[in-house]
């Protein structure tokens, strides 16, 4: 028997019309939907698709992935997932595993493809808007100069390992992602280089619950804001106008 | 009167489907839409958007943008485009500027929003995928690693600079957009540089002419290769599987 298409599918940043027409026919087309249940945020993926489509005939898989560094527990998470998986591509039935933003960018999705594919499933990625362009769209930002780059940040990383300073003074635009309970920290680093007027908070992007704040804002949050799980801080290159 | 709203709107990568359900009801709901036209690529986003939706009833504009680094010749073109626009939202009526890719990566939309706007008008930017994402998925990558950055680099003016050697050295993954004619030195700099194995290359992405090399097929392009507009080159970061 034929085995079934692993689809990795990229549904945008949480509001079902950011979803794209072929994310939109892949999801159709597949009996099986996969969910990654994170602690935080994994509902967000389950209401834009559910929003988007009739689910009600699918059979719906929510993979618990904990939010943790341990590698072990991540592994077994990991390891559930892709059997869950494997089972059904083996009946030969596709199966559709739902990222937020886009797969390329941390999405679990990805991680588990990348382990099914060495197993000969065949795999797609279908590709979807990031929260960092939806982020700059919702502020009306333009990320890029002409000739300058633009640097996707890991924040919690980069402050466990001393290296955030120096990557606020490199050349271009900074867009930090992932800073979890390390905003805080981030948001004070911003202020200390002095670019808190070219710096800008979007959080729950593209939800009811979007909220934006840039330059001095970012140092009078709200509690809320502070432990936001969906935030993106976009530090704008200074440029000439 | 009420003035119209200018909605710069991101259809994806060039394929139809690649249109988010957004990007769709807003251009639907536009009566004049209008298209940056280069002198390469600018059929792409109208192919995509006719292919989309039925335009027979709107007003078309294609506003001319020269392929050029001389400020006076693209300011002229700007002015011209933001004239055509002004003139319909001062009668009330929306207008949508569409992008390739998303608005907030080297759109020419975003420019002309940003002279519209200090005018008065209002202004929406509709995200959308971007060629760095699509890229990515079509190829089946993770562009990012958990502790590492993702450099979006504008090709051709870090070899005009001099700055490409120093930025292939850098850590993490880089992502190279708009090499235009210095895609021949770009690739050779990957080579010499001992990065061919975890290089890409990603030509039309989403279209049918789409084209994906990788390894040392990058020193062997065919001709037409080496001059596509819409090209995208991903060096991957080395990591450990």
């Amino acid at each position: 028997m034929q085995t079934g298409t692993f689809f990795a599918v990229s549904v945008g940043c949480g509001s079902a019309d950011m979803l794209t027409i072929q994310a939109l026919e892949v999801l159709k087309a597949c009996s099986v939907i996969c969910f990654p249940e994170t602690s935080d945020g994994h509902h967000i993926a389950f209401d834009a698709v559910s929003a988007a489509l009739d689910v009600s005939a699918k059979e719906l898989l929510f993979c618990p992935m904990p939010m943790t560094h341990d590698s072990e527990k991540l592994s077994r998470a990991y390891s559930a997932a892709c059997e869950q998986c494997a089972a059904r591509l083996r009946a030969g039935t596709d199966v559709a595993f739902v990222a937020l933003g886009d797969v390329s960018l941390y999405a679990t999705a990805a991680h588990v493809a990348s382990h099914l594919a060495p197993l000969g499933f065949p795999v797609r990625y279908i590709a979807g808007v990031t929260s960092i362009t939806a982020a700059a769209c919702a502020c009306a930002l333009e990320l890029a100069g002409k000739e300058s780059p633009v640097t996707i940040i890991p924040a919690d990383a980069y402050i466990k390992n001393g290296k955030l300073v120096q990557a606020l003074r490199a050349e271009g635009t900074k867009v930090f992602m992932k800073a979890g309970k390390s905003l805080p920290k981030l948001l004070s680093a911003i202020s200390a280089a002095g670019l808190l007027d070219c710096s800008y908070l979007v959080q729950n992007v593209s939800l009811d619950t979007e909220r934006r704040y840039c330059g001095n804002e970012l140092l009078q949050l709200p509690a809320a804001a502070l432990e936001c799980y969906l935030s993106i801080v976009i530090v704008l290159e200074k440029r000439a106008v």
